[in-house]
């Protein structure tokens, strides 16, 4: 969120994706002012009546108001207290509304409360997300005044504004979607994310929404958004650091021509859960790519482990290893750096039943130098710009993978200077 | 280890301090060319026959060769294996022998047997620390090629020789003494490390050795290294990651004039085991001011915890959090990074009972900012060279300390560049 903005990211995809619209969707952003001026910075979603609703929050033990008050809501419809009628989303950029107090909450109460006289829903129906600087007022009545221009600019095609308006120091927007066909009838899920700092596994300054026509029940929409989490969002990691505010909602209309996916044993489930991880996976990547400084896109797969555990914690400690990250912004094949993350991760691991990769290339095995690795090879590798990096552990079949990125001079730069 | 010396640290102290002889132990050091020429690379330590040694040891699971030696020969010492024989400590650097498989064991031997003949002392006896790059094999023969004259060099007031000797990427050599009063008897403790990156808990690349005349049973010597380490190196962290090489080697002469500590009731003890823990805290804390690229060196005091563990764990999470010490890099009272921190730590807490402080500064307090705090007096304070960041989580009596530094560009170019 620097006064100008930044280059985009040299990982970005080329060009924003045209997401489809979602019958029962419509999407609007404003400048509202809350803390710079001349930008889109609250985004508002309308879901027509009828939709069920699912959501993936941060684990922070301070987490914000606004995260605070979408469990609650959820929490109450999951206990029954779902009525007819829509649902609205509203987000805002440039502040977090994250250790504010009784005033964070009279912050989210009162934009809830003019969201839903805006759109004529209950008040329950309306979850709100914030992002930006913690530990500051958010000024409610700028996005208040804002609403009336929201409501009358809604429209279904305005994904990619709403899309530029969540965004912080992400230097692209992030969309994605995917059309599937569940027994001859067409479903589409799209959505958009912003994240490029404080990312880290279990939701980061992460957020994100999805949007599906498809009819389900909302026990089985919220079990499917969570293990597609589990798998996603979850598997990647910046800089190891967790927001307070990381907020996944999936709102499913039921608009398309299908009768509803009401059991678990459902064999279409399985078409819209991939489906589905599919599109947030996209997204996952797509924050990685715009991790903070990053100048590479790098995968870890951890194979070979005693278990799903203890491969998540070896690929973690490499992902978020400094020495690991600087070593790959220097375009650096040390892997002395890999052999020492996996050492510290806590998981059972054997010095000699160690195997290493770059790419395709065999670099360490059996406790030392593979005797076919040359480090010009290592080095060539290196410099793509995206990196796969193997690690077998020859204990067990437990594997996981993970995606990080470099850590950078410009990492440095984004973070020492955001806020002062 | 660049190919030109680093700046020295601004946290540096203003010179190196004058260390006490210790009756029983001399010093040597040397330019063996382990990886680069013109520097001093080797360092011995001859250990009078009838001392007691212990040690401290990376719970890295990819140990190094040395420290695997080193375990296994104190494991044997404690096992009833001593002779009345003196001891050797042998370290280099430039090379950590680590991830070398059976060469490393090989190179471990080969220079512990060398030592061993030129000193006149059972191999059992004799210690070595390698740090360095790891995952190339280690060219002891240029090692043993030094031990003659080593040997002939061996002095008692050596030590600083010895600790530029074992330096990698530190910017200045790290020692510290006491001298105290046990019953009437003047005591010392003396001793050295090296370490600057890849440090954290659990011992990290980092090298201790420390020297004493006190006589005291084998068994409490080693339980008051173990519980001054957890206090003291085991309480810094520059980076998150840990090496595979870390080793404390704490030497008894017993030649002071003194009958021996050989009971834990012994009210010498604690008078000698808080001086040796101040000796390692000044080490631990030199380490710290050396961290890479360090320009603030920082104490984070968390108290309050439900149990020191969790105080632990918050002090941490603080400590090692990018967007934290990028915060302080760039002099930015960015409490909401703290407040980030202690929410993704793992550790019980409430938002709304957690009070942090810069200083003497109240800043935030029951869940939002204090009302006294002024941002400009943050600031302020942020531009000081040492930092004292105060957390109490309002929920019990758990506190912990840890030491650490800050995040800035000169950690990025090191690391970026350390071995290509």
């Amino acid at each position: 969120m620097a006064d100008k903005p930044a280059p985009v990211s040299p990982l970005a995809p080329a060009a924003f994706p045209a997401l489809p619209a979602i019958d029962g969707v419509r999407f609007a952003a404003a400048e509202a002012g809350v803390r710079y001026a001349g930008r889109l910075d609250v985004m508002l979603a309308e879901i027509a009546p009828g939709s069920t609703m699912a959501g993936v929050f941060t684990r922070s033990a301070t987490r914000s108001g606004p995260v605070l008050w979408c469990e609650e809501k959820l929490a109450a419809l999951r206990a029954g207290g779902a009525v007819e009628a829509g649902f609205a989303i509203l987000v805002n950029s440039g502040n977090a509304n994250a250790f504010t107090g009784g005033a964070g909450r009279a912050a989210v109460e009162a934009s809830a409360a003019a969201t839903a006289s805006a759109l004529g829903v209950p008040v329950g129906h309306v979850l709100v997300a914030s992002t930006g600087v913690i530990g500051e007022p958010l000024p409610a009545e700028r996005i208040v005044a804002a609403l009336g221009g929201l409501r009358d600019g809604l429209a279904m095609d305005a994904a990619e504004r709403a899309a530029r308006a969540i965004m912080t120091t992400d230097t692209f927007p992030k969309g994605s979607a995917a059309r599937i066909d569940l027994d001859g009838v067409p479903v589409t899920i799209m959505g958009f994310a912003k994240g490029s700092g404080m990312i880290a596994p279990d939701m980061a300054t992460m957020l994100a929404f999805l949007f599906t026509d498809v009819a389900i029940a909302p026990g089985l929409l919220q079990a499917a958004v969570t293990r597609a989490s589990d798998e996603t969002f979850n598997c990647i990691t910046v800089d190891g650091d967790t927001s307070t505010s990381d907020t996944l909602l999936l709102a499913a209309t039921g608009r398309a021509a299908m009768r509803p996916i009401a059991d678990a044993s459902d064999a279409r489930l399985a078409g819209f859960e991939a489906a589905l991880t599919d599109v947030m996976r996209d997204l996952a990547h797509q924050v990685v790519r715009d991790g903070e400084g990053a100048t590479k896109f790098v995968e870890v797969r951890v194979t070979g482990a005693e278990s799903p555990t203890d491969a998540r914690k070896v690929g973690l400690s490499i992902a978020n290893s400094p020495l690991v990250k600087t070593a790959i912004a220097g375009e650096d094949p040390n892997w002395g750096r890999i052999v020492m993350a996996v050492g510290k991760s806590g998981a059972a691991a054997d010095r000699d039943r160690l195997t290493i990769r770059l790419g395709e290339i065999l670099v360490a095995e059996a406790g030392w130098v593979a005797p076919s690795y040359r480090e010009p090879d290592g080095a060539a590798y290196m410099k793509n710009s995206e990196l796969v990096i193997g690690v077998d552990l020859g204990m067990g079949r437990g594997a996981a993978t993970i995606w990080t990125c470099d850590l950078t001079h410009r990492y440095i730069e984004i973070n020492a200077d955001y806020r002062s």
